[in-house]
């Protein structure tokens, strides 16, 4: 339900919203440091100090609340890695909002194996998994339409644009599982030189006219 | 056991491969249509002609027979993609085998799943997982020396090939989940557009010294 108009909630319905965040604050530790299935809703409730029943009246299920958790997660990433940065510099930001996801393993397990078994036609999860991927690639394709009006990058298609979200959405999904799988992997160098190659083969169209895509 | 002799095995021994190779060859459409969850050993069993026991027999488990399967599609990726391909050939091949991948939704959507599962530390395939990552690494990094050794690239330090072996791998484990996610992800062209750009960069280190790395 959007907030159609300026003032602050008040009374039972601010407190309910208050309640909500508190719950998704006490839900981020268990759910990064235990994972989803064995991340207990009862322990969640406990510390909040609230009854296993009012914290489902709040998110209808527990996977309601991993929903909120992981929209969570997505909001303190914008906020904390791309306030105000926007085009190029966008895309410049990935190694460092990467590496930031490292401090949080559990979140970034939880969401790789969510996003994983979302790929099965019927799981609960799918249309939300879907959403988010829309919502990512979109915005991402925002930037690099920003960066061809800025003048930094040489004009795309429709088709090259998507080419182009996909591939750097691709590497950091497939970067954080093998950070997950080895945490030798260098995730930040590794995102840093997929950056740098993509950039610099952009610009180069953008000066010299871009004839091999 | 590794095969000692290179005499054809015989007898019981003999036909116990054969049977092994049936189960695996049923098992595939089967874990391949309805994953791994709901794909029911007693079907796979049935389908060959043995008892549920001397299925388990024959892999331990069901977990067993799951990894079985997947080093069959492990081979036959090798065998149908990469027969006889080396070096920078090895890398131009990529977007054709991903593209053969796509006619076996049921299989990428088991690997997929499988490999983002056993990013928790107590999976009981994580073993299995990261050593067939470590093992397709150290074959691209193989056939990137190669390239090296060929002349048609420029050295690289082992960062920068751990980096470079690590970055395709991602593409193609991320554009895959993508594509499970939706089907209109064109596949072969974005991973196309990746092999090129990176050809093109190594091949330009190669003539005019890299410095940028």
């Amino acid at each position: 339900m959007p907030t159609t108009t300026g003032t602050p909630a008040r009374g039972p319905y601010k407190r309910g919203i208050r309640r909500r965040e508190q719950i998704v604050a006490a839900a981020i530790p268990i759910f990064g440091e235990h994972g989803f299935a064995a991340g207990s809703i009862r322990t969640i409730a406990e510390r909040v100090g609230v009854s296993h029943a009012t914290l489902l009246q709040h998110f209808g299920s527990k996977e309601g609340l991993l929903m909120a958790v992981l929209e969570e997660w997505d909001r303190q990433t914008v906020e904390r890695g791309f306030t105000g940065v926007s085009g190029l510099d966008y895309f410049r930001r990935l190694p460092l909002v990467m590496g930031e996801h490292l401090a949080n393993r559990g979140l970034l397990e939880l969401f790789t194996t969510m996003a994983a078994e979302a790929s099965g036609p019927n799981h609960p999860a799918r249309d939300f998994i879907q959403r988010r991927y829309t919502h990512n690639l979109t915005t991402l394709a925002t930037h690099l339409q920003q960066a061809v009006d800025d003048g930094d990058v040489a004009p795309f298609t429709p088709a090259e644009i998507d080419i182009e979200v996909r591939l750097a959405t691709a590497v950091l999904d497939g970067i954080g599982l093998q950070w997950l799988l080895d945490p030798a992997t260098d995730v930040v160098a590794t995102v840093t030189t997929y950056i740098n190659r993509a950039v610099t083969d952009w610009s180069a169209g953008a000066r010299t006219g871009r004839t091999s895509r």
